[in-house]
């Protein structure tokens, strides 16, 4: 019962994505919340303090202060991670910091403001023995993870055409929520930087088409809009892809789709196979053999892969959801932590956990995307950045 | 019981499209099919005739022996309309020779080889008392009649963005159907013309998205490509749309999407909805509100428009389909043609059939795609023809 | 294109039954519609006449002048099958009269009024050489057939459970139909006979489940309500039911679940696998192994029985629905009434359409439904008619 | 962060129940498990006592031990709360014993052995000041909530016919768990009591029609069987139920059933309106009026009742699961220990988690299955224990 000590930067009590950091961070029991950083509003981050901590001292005024008084603490009781969930802005400074001081870091995506940033992280994780997780949450369903098992077992043999697509309507002028607190940062170039809608969901769906498919995406040709009024950043995208095998791709993103909650889909066709996963529904993944009967794969089974095994908690037909999902990457984060307790450890060695190869990648998209649509729909070509390394 | 008297141009006994267009014209018992040039092949079409007619001597071995057989009838026994559900190649020739005689014409789509072609039948159209119909027979669904009268009514508000899909696996290389009777006229640019697959399909899908939507698509830029090896036309294709009213759109058509069947499916969002309707699934249209919970629309209930009602058999949970569909476009156009027996009528005013307007629309379509994509991936304007000028 | 001449006892132009009959006997154009009883109204019957028929005169007053009348019409013109569509009360007078003259019928279900008058139209069919089918319409559906075959070849072991239902809500208070013509005749004892929901949809449900089991029911413990107000049949059924083999069944009929459309369903439990088919639904057949993938079984695919295949007109993915299986049965009864021009034949043999043993069962089931429910829910056993005898 | 002090009684780390006991007292980093009495093995004990608590010598032999060790700790550290996951046959023991010394419990159900230990447990708790919460899991989810403050806000109107089902397959011989530790207990009556599949899922899908319908189930008749051989308890079960304003329901539970996983579904039916709720898609609830289209009502939106919206974390789209409702009950359960630390508290006031009144109406359930089953099939009379006293 020796827990991972964890800090949280941001995510004070009523924001949606800190608490949804909290229950995955508590559901195995492998974590203790110590300290934080919870709100550049003093009284805010002093009143989290009293309801997240055992010792509400340790609720901090900067990630500099966190820093030093953690440093001071005996080694057994000092922070070992931190997980971010500011505002984008502020991602660089809060994981650069922790970096250099030796603190592990799960951040929020995007990893950075841009991909400048995130290249110097690379560069500092390099030089430092710290492990570095990124929430890329939708990676920790069981199906997620047992798609991309079957992919890499050649069950759909060569990969031709892929469609994924991430649609929310949050952001349609109807549900008012551009001034909320989390709209209005995420629709403002200097909080959440070049992209909205790209930038916070487009990236989730590229991400969960290069971890299943197990390739790169490779180029990119993208049309971005501000569909609703008055709006400096994008809250709807479609970009025509091509993966390192030349397959080819169609990625929808949409921030102003009414009647879409939290769609992200994807389907997966080869040339032996075609598959076909949704979020909403993640405990059933198709596999299409077109001249064969449909399967219904579904989690829980003994069937499944090791992969999709090690994610799963409770027997067929007892639906796991989200909390679990991201659950399952703080868990597999907190090994990989008490790993580099005993042991010399590089920062793609979390334990499956995306990290900062996939930071890179994403943020080359969503810059790429926005220089794409900018320029007149022009295909881009990506670099690529190996996902999958630190797998 | 005076039915109407039809003659089939192709559509031996063998042909999947020809036995569809016999099951929709008996269906309502509107019909009589009294001749026909079911094939090139003297000796199938013979033996068509004898199959499928009272009288086989009246399966002819032209559309020139038709028009000049079936004109020396009594009027009374006269051929009234002729379907044509030949390749793509004939459309124009067989088309264009009933116009001239004065028999209505009820053709497969594409309507024509070429838009040159389909504004030559314009001309003769306006030029003739002739009834013309398209067999866009997905228009014949009711709940695609509700989708429509839905938008019409303002339910959707301004409509913002549109995702239209017609993904298929027939021509998918481990199916082995390019080299059967159907697959090798399709990807053979001297029968079915510049695409195979937005020829086919893709045109399928946008007419179903201006249909609905009740405004044209004004602007694409298209993605086409060969998939699978050695094929001189496109089997994949992904296309960027703008509506008239600048609404985004995004045209998915694939015939090469191992386990998809016969997918078509459509979304609109709109400011104040969105809709869902798909094919395979065609007596259930969802309407998403966003804030209030969704509605799962159904065939066969008072709440209908009359526009679904009118193409609707059966009380509800009695499902209805795809032959249904195409017998509603059918016995609407028989109704037409009754009506032309004793009054004066235009081209287009044949019942809501889809007529000459959907022909152009999409021959352009379908070149214009074709276009875009040789031309490297460019946006292209489209000419309108005000769709639903015939409704 | 010699077609099948066909009679219509009942069904006139309003009635739902009846032209589901029309449209079903059409759809193949294996019949022509020659004469008919329409109404005993005779201005409605002389109506029907006129829009249904060719020669409006061969529209008769009675069974009695129909059968003199055409009975004095040259062989080639005399109707073949009258196909009955009256309300309970008069099914077995015409089919009587019809049997006894040598005309073939295809009888609305359930097939009499009671099991005696079934028991003597067995006799009268022992004696004459006409074929009798019974229009349990949902046994025409691909996907059924799919499910007999593949418990007959064992794919789901020995069967164990069997859950079927059949639930509506058409006679709902709140839907306002027991007034209407049909509503009205079905809860009236003096045309329905003694049960309303039992014996218009249970019965349905009963045979469905013997059909795909391959066995016939032998017991049953039945509870039977009239949930509305002031009815004197029963609204309402549960059913305990044990097959041949001592599987265990439940069977739920229900005309009063408001917000069900035509809701039959049945899932049949095996040693090996589980199946699972929804009307609703008809082109899916879901086969559970439970310790493998669920499997979705479709319409339109090479992998099906030949009993599915017979019954299926369009490639997968273009949606068949209950017009189609209704025709089925039309279209398989045709072939059976014209090899009986040329053949001897037994009324059991025609072609795999329900026939006299399924009218004894199902009148049977009734009867008992109602014996077992009004004695105090007590286990009644059932004469066991060898269903499938004349598949 | 004054966290509530659990205790565990059975359930070590490798017992599926135990596991998902822990998830959900973490999730919401309500409660700290203290110590236990985890397995009669003593070494098992104590290595799930190293594994599971901060201080492993709180890992005691029995109950006893475990109240004796804990009174004595200062009253701080002293546990508050025991869960109880053993097998049925020792449920009473244990929950007598903590009531006995002032612990608050928390209970697997079904809640005893036998109906009259439950009896005497209700005289314990009307005597002592402690809460007493029933693991009836699935009133946990969101939209079960939901449904309920539907049918008593009237939406459904009265209510008329409820059907509602448990089915699995685990127990079917095919699949090898008859003698697995959890399969060879549940189905010894020295274990479990008098039903195996009764006394474990139908009493939940009693509960559910209860709990929503909001009114006790009053007479039933029921039919159980051990459909796999060798068997002392029943493996399937169906039940025909009367609830207290007369509706008629049938309930089907069954462990053979092979292909289900955990498919607990419930539909009723009012005179205004149907609804349909399934576990295995617990985040969407639908609610069909029949004459108009049937909405689909989703976890995460404003429009749900605060009841809903209680039991809900995370936004519309983010599916939540078995997992979150387990939680939703152990962390109303904490609120109201932690109201008992200052307030006088009775049993039956446990902030809306299921309690003793479930208790004996489960037991009861039970039993008279068992005995309904075994006289005939008769009906019998349940006495009423005001379900939802404590809601």
């Amino acid at each position: 019962m020796d827990k991972v000590r964890l800090g949280l930067i941001g995510g004070g009590p009523e924001a949606f994505i800190g608490q949804v950091h909290r229950y995955a961070a508590f559901m195995d029991n492998q974590y203790q919340l110590v300290c934080g950083v919870f709100s550049r509003d003093q009284q805010k981050n002093h009143e989290a303090g009293e309801q997240l901590l055992d010792n509400s001292s340790r609720a901090y005024s900067s990630i500099h202060e966190l820093i030093e008084k953690e440093s001071a603490l005996p080694e057994a009781q000092r922070v070992e991670v931190i997980a971010i969930v500011t505002p984008n802005i502020s991602h660089f400074e809060f994981a650069s910091a922790a970096i250099q001081a030796g603190i592990h870091v799960f951040c929020e995506k995007p990893a950075t403001f841009t991909l400048a940033q995130s290249r110097q992280l690379q560069q500092q994780l390099e030089q430092s023995p710290v492990l570095f997780g990124l929430a890329h949450t939708y990676i920790g369903y069981p199906l997620v993870q047992e798609a991309r098992q079957r992919v890499i077992a050649g069950e759909l043999g060569d990969i031709k055409k892929v469609v994924v697509e991430y649609s929310q309507d949050w952001l349609a002028a109807k549900l008012n929520n551009q001034d909320s607190k989390q709209g209005s940062w995420r629709l403002d170039p200097n909080m959440a930087g070049v992209s909205c809608c790209v930038g916070d969901i487009g990236v989730h769906a590229a991400n969960l088409a290069e971890f299943i498919c197990d390739m790169p995406i490779t180029r990119i040709l993208a049309d971005l809009a501000s569909v609703e009024d008055n709006r400096q950043l994008d809250d709807d995208a479609a970009i025509l892809v091509r993966f390192k095998n030349n397959a080819r791709g169609v990625l929808i993103a949409s921030q102003i789709s009414v009647g879409e909650e939290n769609n992200l889909s994807i389907r997966v066709y080869g040339s032996k196979a075609g598959l076909h996963w949704q979020q909403q529904q993640p405990n059933s993944l198709r596999i299409m053999p077109g001249d064969q009967p449909a399967q219904e794969i579904r989690t829980g089974f003994d069937y499944l892969s090791d992969e999709a095994k090690r994610f799963t908690r409770t027997p067929a037909g007892h639906p796991e959801g989200y909390i679990e999902a991201f659950a399952n990457l703080y868990s597999a984060f907190a090994d990989a932590v008490k790993r580099a307790r005993t042991h010399s450890v590089k920062h793609s060695n979390a334990n499956g956990v995306p990290g900062i190869t996939e930071a890179l990648a994403g943020m080359q998209f969503i810059e790429s995307s926005v220089k794409s649509s900018q320029s007149g729909n022009q295909w881009l070509a990506l670099d690529t950045f190996d996902p999958g390394s630190n797998k």
